[in-house]
């Protein structure tokens, strides 16, 4: 049977139909309306959308997952507090349910990024996906399925301080790695930027533009230090670049090894790690976090 | 069938024999002797007592494992670069099989310990053993299994570098976790407490010594930091001092809760983690890591 998966995000909403070999069968997408009936109304259309271009029909369909931002309640197919697609509380699954009849998978979007990393880019063991959003965080997979911690934490390394002297964060602690390494802390290292920098930045650089070319430099540093974090604690053997600014490719990719390099250079020790072969790229063009959604187990 | 299990430290060797329901039938320990050959001989002999204390041959053993400081290449059975017992290269395992006529496990000492803490303190899910040596590093088990990572360095947390002002580090970088909560940090924050600061550091802080105030300040702040990274990363459910500097006992797990606490007060994101719930102390009595060694699995 097959499965529709939907990628909420802030600006726009992605969703993909997947046949039962995991293939991508069709895919759509729309612009996500702010707010809790915004929201829903945007889910329930895309699906009607591609069951359309798919000419199939509800009863056809083994599952629908969704991968959002927020908290997300799986056990209650719930999202709290998705500030930046206006949702305080959204009981999305039964309302998707009541209206389509089948099964409602609701997953954290970074969590759905990483599932759908893994499968897309035939990635073995674990991974991470670091997930360079508004925030910072990091999705696991070992396996193919989800690790989510004992309380659903694993992988929040946004919020790991690593400099007394760093900058102030929203969670309340200082020099997190979120405020090097995000698109906040990237507005905020190059306010002339605008609203998103990542869109211009490459562009400023090669035009010379200096406080550009160091607010990138601080992303590729902070970006390291996370794939350091990652390798410390968790070993993955494959750390994949997503997220909003992953759209700086290869470019930052490159600077983000020679960051690794770097600092291997000096440590006998990070040298053994070999931290930038483990670096990948998300591709841009890749729904990861939609076809994730449609993976979702919902007993994961 | 019963199991013999070997920790192998710096100054002592501590061994067990556990029985098939994982219980301890006996214990002994020596002195562990310097070099290869000293360590060999030091293994035999406490294996020998061990066989007589219990009055078995080595016919009603399964096993025996070794927990061990250094590089442990497991599917070899060999030891290397494990300084502070004056062992550049020693195969061990197979040295022991011929001498025992049975199968040899070897594994990291912090991993055997955290496969022991797990056992002993009976701890569900995923565990993490906070080990404060000389230096610093986790040692991390899963529902009784260990969880090496893709390359085996997971856990390695005390190469993260969380101060760019910060010290030194052996490994090249600067400001790692282990530059300030270790025993070798606490040498040399402390550098009239001797080679063994850990066994005085107490009694000095009650004479009103400031200058050791301030070095157990400086371990039990770093811990909290270690703590963090732990629970941000993997999301263990417990996290158990163990190591030498565990011998500070009930004084340093309340001055690490207290310092999660403090980051606790001025974050609602911390508050939620429950970090200090999460620390418990391993027992000073509690041979975890020879009991681990004995449980490790040839294959795992
Ligand atoms: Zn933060
Ligand atoms: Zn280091």
């Amino acid at each position: 049977m097959n499965k529709i998966g939907l990628d909420i995000g802030g600006t726009k909403t992605l969703g993909v139909v997947i046949g039962d070999d995991g293939s991508i069968v069709t895919s759509a997408q729309s612009p996500t309306r702010f707010g809790e009936d915004g929201v829903l109304e945007t889910a329930s259309a895309l699906v009607e959308t591609l069951l359309a271009a798919a000419d199939i029909s509800p009863s056809s369909l083994s599952s629908i997952g969704i991968g959002i931002p927020g908290h997300v309640d799986r056990a209650g197919g719930i999202v709290r507090n998705a500030v930046n697609i206006g949702v305080q509380r959204l009981d999305i699954a039964r309302r998707l349910r009541a209206r389509f009849g089948i099964e409602i998978g609701v997953d954290n979007d970074v969590t759905a990024a990483a599932i759908g990393t893994a499968h897309l880019m035939r990635l073995q063991g674990t991974i991470a996906l670091l997930n360079l959003g508004t925030g910072l965080a990091a999705g696991i997979v070992r396996d193919g399925k989800p690790w989510r911690g004992s309380t659903g934490v694993a992988g929040e390394i946004g919020h790991f301080p690593v400099d007394p002297l760093g900058l102030d964060c929203p969670c309340g602690q200082r020099g997190c790695l979120e405020t090097i390494a995000s698109g906040s802390a990237l507005r905020r290292a190059w306010p002339r930027g605008g609203d998103r920098p990542g869109r211009v930045l490459l562009s400023a650089i090669a035009t010379g533009d200096a406080e550009a070319q160091r607010a990138f430099d601080q992303l590729a540093a902070g970006t390291a230090a996370a794939v350091r974090l990652l390798v410390l604690s968790l070993d993955p053997e494959t750390i994949v670049i997503g997220g909003g600014l992953s759209r700086l490719g290869e470019p930052l990719r490159q600077a983000v090894r020679a960051q690794l390099g770097l600092s291997g250079a000096e440590s006998q020790f990070l040298t053994g790690l070999h931290l930038a072969e483990r670096v990948r790229l998300l591709p841009t063009d890749m729904p990861a976090a939609a076809v994730g959604a449609a993976l979702v187990q919902i007993a994961d």
